[in-house]
């Protein structure tokens, strides 16, 4: 899984119909410092995230193994919502 | 997924069977401030866009759960038109 | 799916046994300009593309999406030969 | 597979339900001479990995294929803990 | 598929239990000109390769379509052993 942060949504009402219902966030990654990396994912939001929350995405098939989900053409998700983090005993995140 | 503009299409008459009927189409990546990232991926087209229109792509095993990839030799879909999307709070593209 | 050009094969006695009568092409990718990115891959081929010609490779699970390649341990497939890709209404391949 | 050295790990209690129960891990990868690349995941924990241990990383569909991560929406895993390893027949790395 | 050179072998004891009997080998990636890129991976054996051998590696979920790995947390494996390669009508390598 990729750290992320949600940094805002994506819209689209055309899509292939099995999407409806789906929210799209724009995720922007973070390294175990906390720093963005400038890279960034959209993905579907299957735990409830709202703006600002530091996430964790799961992408590839396995991004199709929640109930949101499932069967549908989506490799990204974001699936929990982060505490808290530490690297090498430093908590370096907590909400 | 990834953030695409359509920018053209790819004619392949000799291709696996199962292809006959799908639409190549040349999607350049776009980073959430909407500037080309100069990555792109040729994708099949499950939604009917058009030339410049941005794209939400899937990719992976995830680009054949669309009615039209099924079980398809296809490594990408583009599963949604982009009407809008924002950045914290501001938004950043809208159709 | 990625562009490439076929620029050479690869011959393995010794492999896995499903693998045997597959053709191991070694293909450049070619960016929307046409011109080779530096990275290549080598696929399989489903479709009888010869030396020189553009394809189009589809990666991963489904590069097992075709007659020659299900169930094998294949990552990528030649699955089109491309005729022709336009680029913002102007034509940069043609064969 | 990935070379990675464990470095922390992630709490969150908010996610996908089937993912209660599973221990994330921070994994910084590292290469054949033992040096950390920058890169990092976070991979689910299959055998009990503890800090600063090297493990083995599996990426993809892959990491659903353990007792743990089975239908889970879980990209990463560690599926082993590294004892050693050689290159080009000089000891790189001892427990 | 990528062609690699086997530089070692990877030791693990502790592990998913239905890894045990899979050899785990480190393999440098080799591009079409026979030098070394810098990037490796660490592949399950299929084929019985050696030390120094010249060789194919599937990865992602297509490195699970062997008789060695299959229903397995391995998302890479040797799957061929190279004879010989060429890049546009040029002999690049021969065992």
């Amino acid at each position: 899984m990729n750290l992320g942060r949600v940094i805002g949504t994506v819209v689209a009402t055309r899509k292939e119909q099995s999407m409806d219902g789906i929210k799209f966030m724009l995720v922007r990654h973070v390294d175990p410092e906390g720093k963005e990396t400038g890279s960034f994912v959209v993905a579907a939001d299957a735990v409830g995230a709202g703006p600002d929350e530091l996430v964790l995405v799961a992408t590839g098939s396995s991004a199709r193994q929640t109930v949101a989900t499932d069967k549908r053409p989506c490799d990204a998700v974001i699936m929990a919502i982060v505490d808290s983090w530490d690297v090498d005993g430093t908590e370096k995140y907590k909400k």
